[in-house]
């Protein structure tokens, strides 16, 4: 199979609601700051009724990863579940725009495209809370074998190990991909969902992740520990290629054995850290598909980290590649 | 009746979609750089194909200058019509999320919420192409009495002019505000609305309204002239209040005879005008519905328009009560 893609995704398809809101918000609405937290169809309007007026803007953890990478000048493609409404019309539609591949068939008469409601309080952070609507009827059938296969490095999602179904299409796609020699790459996503799948994350990492993705704190939920060079050591053993990310302390990169820094780039003023970690991973895998050596993979995810936590929104609002080439990179 | 607002406004209810465009984008496809063009469904779909990835936000000129008065800490009320459809629960969840009455019932099994594309050059000019869908369903049983009666000023928007249904609904709410000693004010909204409907605003003007807003580029449509002195001049002895926006030349305020001008306020960079005549009318009438003096009204006019074209989208995104008291006015 020729290579016609340089990453392609599997996630939750989903538009995120993003609003400001202060720490007595969070409080009064018991949201774990930080965090993303799955809500019902119900619960999600009772949020929404609260929250101030927002802003709506395409997200989705790999589907923002895919766009950095669209936008480093990579060529990608998603795969992911919206449905037949006016939100999945948004979707598909800023996906393409930025020159992705996606053509995922809509789900007809069923839940409505998901939305993550994301507070972001004065300093930054970003508390999300999900209705998963349409984007867990994302199933095995939904495997495009010819993006799967023309994809040099497959990322996936671990918000999807929440559903049974998009867990045995994650069994196709690593069967598909691995069987072309190609990358499977995953992301852990929150430390709420390594708690909820452990032992089925672990399993899924040491038999088919060629490159894992998480940070700080999704590591030290996966080996229950407060530290995170304990939590690194351990997973040292489990990878062949791994980075992990931890803020304004930059990352780190194992590989075979070996430990790399690398460090963060300056921000002026953190504005929403939504996308952060889906930024970096968009950097790093564009930079592995196109050969680069690993601490320039680290500096690319690093760059577009940078900038999307400088601005409200999960997706790069200027070019990657032009910020990329002023740095020499 | 009792003072239960500040301002209450009728306006076309409109979802942006706001994206980053080029020159060339605007030739390719017949676009008049600042103007409003009225699109149908399938142009809209086929320019929506074409557009780059962007951001939804509420919009709508007069419910942008609703929530720019209520940012103000003004009481403020809406009246529009939404289908009952994701982006028509979005409209009214943010024009209730900064504190403003809204209560038009929305339209079921009717047309779609209205969608304003919105393309952004580099320079900040947006151009919009509207689909008008729900909002033209806007007719005089959803006058909503106790709002109009109970409102200082009833802020009217000449995009309604296009609909013959609105413009009965435009008669019945003068009718019930001047029945009060409420006071009637209209926008002309766009040079191409004063185009289509010369007579008919002009007879409304004279015969109903108040306190007029327009922008240069309107005045000169409505006295076909291409010198802004002498639409000024014109203009004159035909209105009793007016107020007339110039962009980065400040605003002239036309009163009883005496002509005033009032300066722009300064802004480091222009990045998207969207929303700046809707802000100037905003900070006036919250300005006089206050009894603040005329020049002043102007001011917040200035402060407000300065802080809206100074970021993406058309509503307020700080306090502009805290704006204000920093500014000391």
């Amino acid at each position: 199979m020729p290579d016609l893609y340089d990453v392609a995704a599997i996630g939750n398809a989903i538009v995120d609601v993003i609003a400001p809101a202060d720490d007595a918000f969070l409080a009064a609405n018991s949201l774990d700051k930080g965090a993303m937290m799955l809500v019902d169809q119900a619960q999600s309007q009772a949020l929404y009724a609260k929250m101030a007026a927002g802003v709506e803007t395409s997200g989705g953890s790999a589907g923002n990863t895919i766009a950095g990478v669209a936008s480093y000048g990579g060529k990608a493609a998603y795969l992911g579940k919206v449905a037949d409404d006016p939100l999945g019309k948004v979707f598909a539609h800023d996906m393409r725009a930025v020159g992705a591949h996606f053509d995922t068939v809509p789900l007809v008469g069923g839940k409505a495209t998901a939305v993550s409601m994301i507070n972001v309080t004065p300093d930054g952070q970003r508390t999300m809370c999900t209705f998963l609507g349409a984007s867990v009827e994302f199933t095995d059938a939904d495997v495009d074998k010819d993006v799967i296969e023309g994809a040099k490095i497959v990322y996936l999602e671990g918000y999807l190990f929440d559903a049974e179904p998009a867990r045995r299409a994650f069994a196709k796609a690593a069967a598909l991909a691995h069987g072309s020699g190609r990358m499977i790459a995953l992301t852990l996503s929150d430390g709420f969902v390594v708690e909820r799948h452990r032992a089925g994350l672990m399993g899924f990492i040491e038999g088919q992740v060629d490159l894992l993705f998480a940070n700080d704190s999704e590591i030290r939920a996966l080996f229950q520990t407060d530290d995170f060079d304990t939590a690194v050591e351990a997973l040292r053993p489990h990878v062949k290629l791994a980075a992990v990310t931890r803020g304004a302390a930059g990352s780190v990169v194992l590989s075979q054995g070996e430990r790399l820094s690398v460090k963060a780039e300056a921000v002026q003023k953190v504005v929403d850290t939504t996308g952060a970690g889906d930024q970096y991973a968009a950097g790093f895998m564009f930079g592995l598909s196109r050969g680069r050596p690993l601490q320039q993979c680290g500096q690319l995810g690093s760059l577009a980290a940078a900038e999307v936590i400088s601005h409200y929104g999960p997706r790069p609002l200027v070019s990657l590649k032009d910020l990329a080439a002023a740095k020499g990179y």
